[in-house]
């Protein structure tokens, strides 16, 4: 005999003053910030009002929606009239989507020994694509033409895991960007080899403003054949999407995407934040921001004794390397990560959210600490 | 020398009143609705309301954050005290998941041969997680105990991918559900032979609904040792939940997640989702409504000449039969798949928006098409 | 401080005279013969002496060497001009090179529910090459175009893992076996839904010996895309051959082998042996002495009370259903499988070295204890 | 209508005489060596006359026959009493095996940079295990504790794929050997992290005969916990073996070797080579001597003026640097590989058939290349 169904609380508003009732309580206080990472920042209006646009109603699922339909031309506006986007749901799936789409089974990578795909994926690659990465160790987390000569080579040799893709990162995991010339060139190099060139464009919106580039000239323009374009870090709640700027490079995207598990059913609401963020300058207004307050920070602190950056600061990253103990008592303050244990480097982050008042707050706490 | 970034529009409001400034468009009609797929439907507004509380400020990413700490609590209420659930983005990936992290790599998979994870998942299983299939042919989606030893045996043969978990579905592809006693019994002889037992979940809401049992009744108190628990069919915009119910059987699942990319970030936004529909009664709510429109549908149509319901109908789904040409003057008027073509057999969902006027309407075009 | 190196024995021969002296010793009885497989036989004396003869001296490894570079001319003697064979270890390895070679990440593969690639193979096909199978059951081992189109749907369907190969077994794991009108028509039918169609030939031999049959007239010339060719059942050592028939339909197969973990690197000794068996009619001789044996043993059989034939005797094997008690009886005399522990249902499998002697004395223990 | 079978010629001999009739013709000159690889070598005449030991009669497949029966007692006379050997085709297969038997789906594999494992194998270890490799530059191929804490960190970090194997290779690519102790101490640092040491063995016999040491000395003695034995280097037909030497660390093995496709049929086959090898002391005469005419080249080759050593010679491969012009003209007379075009670093790799001749002849050549 089965229990009988125990009735659950009635809806409640939150503790503070919510949108509407729900069971759910407020858990957090939304006024706190930190400089660990951009994903640690919520949702932008803009983006939390699309969602709610497009709710209601039925739409048809796996991105045969209203909002799916539009999506290509909100991407092409930007990458040109050839691109077309796949969204997913994260950074991981971008990425291993698009490297699945542009290899057979033989082939490898070629990426930077800093690389997300190598470091922070948990080998997903290897695991769920069955794809060898070939890294080189880079100064500043970036490749250039010679560096990729060290593993691009023993085409046609049997032995070796064939190397089908260049990627990239942008800006790179150490917080430093590529000039457009520099990607041209690597996707030069690259194609005359018989290569494609790979873009993790998890903040490729901050490398574009940072440049001052359009996004199309940091890639289709450059000749990058296949992005992930990131959209979490970049305001949304979730959602990435593989764009495919070179067609005749892609097989089978479709389904690879939906075998690595990366097709959404309620498609519409990855599609419309996107809409929200790419079809007017959300996208931009958002890394110009954070950058923004990177450079202030990185401002802020130059000078402080004891207190050195690590890295030029280009976009919303500052590597510094602070006096272990120091770092001691300004995590227990502010979060953010250490770095390097061994050098004493960490990491402050930027997000959209991170306001003015939060660096200068941030500036005056290391300065308190660095000085003892 | 880059291109100057193009300034985009500012933000605007949709074509509809919307809640916010966006550059998104409402690009669909919100009161339209059909029974094409319980995925068709959008986000239940307690569940909106529950993201809306959770925005705002930092928090740390990748579960670390408050509304993540607090999900165990909130599935335990429902799953026992040792229930542990990890939120992941879709259901193929909380199958794929949840299997991977109860075999070991020459391991295989028992299940009905209509099985979502087996017909509808493009090969996840397969391809991210090595995972061999074995399947049985089945009369209404369900498997027994003789059913699964037409597949249960070859332990300790190195040709025979070793039989280690049976997947269930509840409710079925095929809308039918299982009795708490039936789950139980193909638990205990599934732990008699060494197997573990897993429950695709995608519709326990509507099964739970239609037994008038708890969720527990139906999975921990049965015996299931892990269970894909669905969160997008019962009303949320994204996210399910791996639910491991015996700990003793699982190794690894978080690594696990993230290699197979189902790993969010900002995941506070899918921990709150699951706190609306969980921490009160939405869950419940949102299944019996879907389960009293599909029955309100069966009894509107039983007795027009020409319409035969193909299978019981015991949760959100109606099976019937009908003549192709009736099939295809209704198709243009509502949205629905043929579930097999041969026979003619349809497919009509509802879900936890339809409403009695959209049944009433749905059938009484259903007799009109039927009359010819 | 290191160990000495203790001083091992010297060589020796063996019990038995020996061809030369070694450490090893000979360990069991070479008289001794039984009915349990065909791969229980060892090596043909044509084949060891090959391999005596492809000895000394240096040759370029990984298949550069001249036995190699002969191979493809061996094979195309009877596969025709465009015939290309890539050896292998093993027949599992044979059938998940080729399956690869065939097919991208997202597709399938269509067998029956009793071909080896999904019963015996502990998964390696989903396992290693992330295959999918998409088995139907049938009558005697044997697919039809009819039983393939149970599976053959669903082309564009991103949810389901594309249809892209059918594999047949010859002869099949049942001892039965196609016509070559049988596999020109699934063939035909095959390719009309833009399928490729590979065939297991661990027994291909046997299958050609019984129909009077060239080799080519089963595969090449009745349509077939790639061919695992067996050579171990047929009295090799070692090794088979993916024999490539349409190379249009193939890429990456060096590679692909290499990685599935494939390529020898002492390749001569392989490609000596199927010059042994195939340049000349060895592999006729061994496959046609093989059905003879079989033949005579259910001719021997037949009328015996309570042994009954359950397939039709086509080439090497014979199956039978026994009273368990014979069966019982009989294995204490003989070595042999038990095929289905439900019916008593047993197989008889005859070798290239099986004898009249042998057939002869174990139908006279069968009628024995079938007497009681 | 089939058609005919056309009759083969019937066998002959081949052109140099023969051990019986065959089909097969001599195709190499018997009497060439050279310096490319230990692997171009043929089967040495004692293992040879093992084979045809153990050949005539059945004996069951897949390792059930009274030769795999003897292996533990052939292979714990040198490893040890817990030692438990699996047999496999090749080198790649064993490693790969080896390694998945230790390691969960979501751990990771130290390794140098130069390993086979990492560079040889086609991305065997990735596309067939999905094991990522986390690779170290190293002096001379070889690791230490220091180099592995490069990589050896993040555990408990959902984000990285777990470390748990240090692979190392005795004799190294590069031709360098480990010291019992220095395998010893990575095997405790290892250990200390709660990680695991296998040991790539393609050429231990080379290195346990360079250093006077027994197999067991460097390898269970020194606390590994799995082995890849190499046979084929080291005079066999084909065939390696996984030896366990800590059997609390393996899981599934038999498993695990049937699902990657490493399970031969005709086991007796590859069972008796090995006894051949290391019941007597086939092993040590033939790595010693290959490496004695590897120590007579480099003092052949010491003083030419233009040719310089790279790495110390310590076991069966010399490398040196020569002028371009010297090495094209040389290898117009001997086969062997350059190593390093950018340096002009060359292998020249001794076997166990090497003659002193052979090596007397190649420095007279390469003194006359390099005087020009």
């Amino acid at each position: 005999m089965p229990d009988a169904v125990t009735p659950g609380p009635t809806p409640e508003t939150g503790d503070a003053p919510g949108p509407g009732p729900t069971a759910a309580r407020r858990r957090h206080d939304p006024a706190s910030r930190g400089f660990a990472s951009d994903n640690y920042a919520g949702v932008h209006p803009e983006v939390l009002a699309a969602i709610a646009l497009a709710n209601d109603g039925h739409q048809v699922a796996y991105g045969e929606d209203a909002y799916s339909a539009h999506l290509d031309e909100v991407f092409r506006a930007h990458f040109g009239p050839r691109a077309r986007a796949y969204p997913v749901f994260n950074g991981t799936g971008a990425n291993v989507v698009a490297l699945q789409a542009v290899t057979e089974r033989w082939e490898s990578v070629i990426c930077a020994e800093s690389a997300h795909i190598h470091v922070d994926e948990c080998g997903a690659p290897e695991k769920v694509g069955g794809l060898k990465l070939l890294t080189v160790p880079t100064e500043d987390g970036r490749l250039t033409p010679e560096l990729i000569d060290r593993q691009a080579w023993g085409w046609g040799d049997q032995h070796r895991a064939q190397p089908r893709v260049v990627s990239l990162a942008q800006s790179t995991e150490l917080g430093t960007v590529y000039g457009p010339e520099e990607i041209a060139a690597i996707c030069r190099h690259a194609h005359d080899h018989g290569m494609l060139v790979h873009l993790d464009g998890a903040r490729l919106a901050n490398a574009a403003a940072a440049l001052g580039c359009s996004l199309g000239a940091l890639t289709t323009d450059a000749g990058v054949d296949i992005l992930s374009y990131g959209g979490t870090k970049n305001g949304l709640m979730f959602g990435e999407a593989v764009v495919v700027l070179n067609p005749d490079a892609v097989r089978g995207i479709e389904y690879v995407r939906k075998l690595s598990m990366q097709l959404a059913s309620k498609m519409r609401f990855i599609a419309v934040q996107f809409e929200a963020l790419l079809a007017g300058d959300l996208w931009l207004r958002n890394a110009a921001h954070a950058n923004a307050m990177a450079a202030r920070l990185a401002e802020a602190v130059r000078g402080i004794p004891g207190v050195e950056l690590s890295h030029p600061v280009r976009s919303n990253a500052v590597f510094a390397v602070l006096p272990a103990e120091v770092t001691a008592r300004l995590q227990k303050r502010f979060r953010f990560y250490t770095w390097d244990e061994a050098t004493g480097e960490v990491r402050w982050m930027t997000a959209f959210d991170t306001t003015e008042d939060d660096i200068d707050a941030f500036a005056a706490a290391i300065r308190e600490e660095a000085a003892g």
